[in-house]
């Protein structure tokens, strides 16, 4: 949606086009080097917000999901995983305020009936990308689009921060059953690099031996016989994932416990 | 819902009362004496189906699970955990049959435009109860409400096969984050007894010293003095759960691996 016509037509008729009650919110986490951090836009004159929108009346959940990122951010190919559903009665009431930013946004009129104002309920969604190779940018209601440290948001939109709280404890709780780090670690990487991932992932310290040997035993991880050379006597080995074990792992689940 | 004249309001004025495009449909495990079990319900002269319904337009997304399985069952008090949503566009189209059938219990006609023939996008949860210990009852749409084998399941009606499959996935998963067998085990009970239950619900053994080594490690059970006499030289020693860990991990998570 880039042109006055589009949203116009999307304030207007959008109750025709959408699926009514129902939105889809994605909180994207970005690592890179030990820094874990979450994506958000910045509404025009308003508050921040998670990459948001609304599902069309015979779209696909994941189809869109994954539409709705792109319009918002241009970001493409990140795997979206669903995690929960928000439901709270007052969870997404637009303030008077909120109104009148969208209004003159859209140089339209939002009346008190108006379908944006109905009862939302929102569907996240989260993905996990190496932030450094990437590049958001923010879409028509947006005027900027940044990565944020997890632990210090902004003043966030709705129940945002709590949608971005919850991502993080499913992607926690998921860590243990399905490998993460293909895209977010060089092809050949050392121990530390990964260890390390998954501590800034988990927010805690995990136990250095026990780690890799669980990663190695499932096969996920192999040693390979070259050594990167850091120093005059530091020279790790390197390591790769074994990309057949990594995506049955993915697809079957596993049970990590470090 | 269970005169006559409340099903025709349901029918006929539902989407007045209830969110459009949205229901709620709850996969009830049964556990007993090493079996796992799932409650379906069947509808008058169809297909086998899961305890559903739909949401009113203010109600909280807990309430509603919890009162839609009590006027389905009649069961109160078990812990939904919301998991999933399921939104394929065509997963709960009706069938010619089915609509003629909930004409006929309902006595009303339900014209191709109706409110229940939308597009409906359904959140999943599910709870675990001991079966021996409930007696479910079937509601006004349905003949009968019985228990089933989890792989032995009959022909369910839209995607409810998936749903189930789904849940149980989940409950898999969370097992290992969230304990169990608080409501599902004797007050005091023998390792066997909570080792079982666990290798039930997971469909697969676990390591026999391993296992309850974690859990006592963790605190979340303790040993008790007390035996229990099974026969002239078997009196394994009893446990118990201790209630402030149990329910400290329940709200935290932990990690256990077995």
């Amino acid at each position: 949606m880039n042109s006055q016509n589009e949203v116009r037509d999307f304030i207007e008729d959008g109750h025709a086009v959408y699926l009514r009650h129902l939105s889809i919110d994605s909180v994207i986490f970005g690592y890179h080097e030990q820094q874990l951090k979450v994506l958000l836009l910045k509404w025009k004159g308003g508050l921040w917000t998670l990459a948001g929108g609304f599902i069309r009346r015979d779209e696909p959940l994941q189809e869109a999901a994954t539409r709705i990122l792109y319009e918002r951010t241009g970001l493409a190919d990140l795997f979206l995983h669903q995690f929960k559903i928000f439901g709270e009665p007052g969870r997404s009431v637009r303030t008077v305020e909120e109104i009148k930013n969208l209004e003159e946004i859209c140089k339209a009129t939002v009346p008190q009936s108006h379908w944006l104002l109905d009862r939302t309920l929102s569907i996240g969604y989260y993905a996990v990308t190496e932030y450094s190779k990437v590049t958001p940018h923010p879409d028509f209601f947006s005027e900027s689009c940044q990565w944020w440290d997890v632990e210090e948001l902004p003043p966030l939109i709705f129940d945002h921060r709590l949608i971005t709280q919850e991502a993080l404890k499913a992607l926690r709780v998921n860590i243990y059953h399905q490998p993460i780090g293909f895209n977010l670690l060089p092809e050949k990487f050392t121990l530390p690099e990964i260890h390390e991932l998954y501590e800034t992932i988990l927010g805690k310290k995990l136990d250095r031996r026990n780690f890799p040997k669980k990663l190695l035993s499932l096969g996920i991880i192999k040693k390979l016989a070259e050594r990167r050379k850091i120093g005059a006597h530091r020279s790790p080995f390197l390591y790769k994932f074994d990309k057949k074990k990594y995506d049955k792992a993915l697809s079957e689940g596993v049970v990590l416990a470090f």
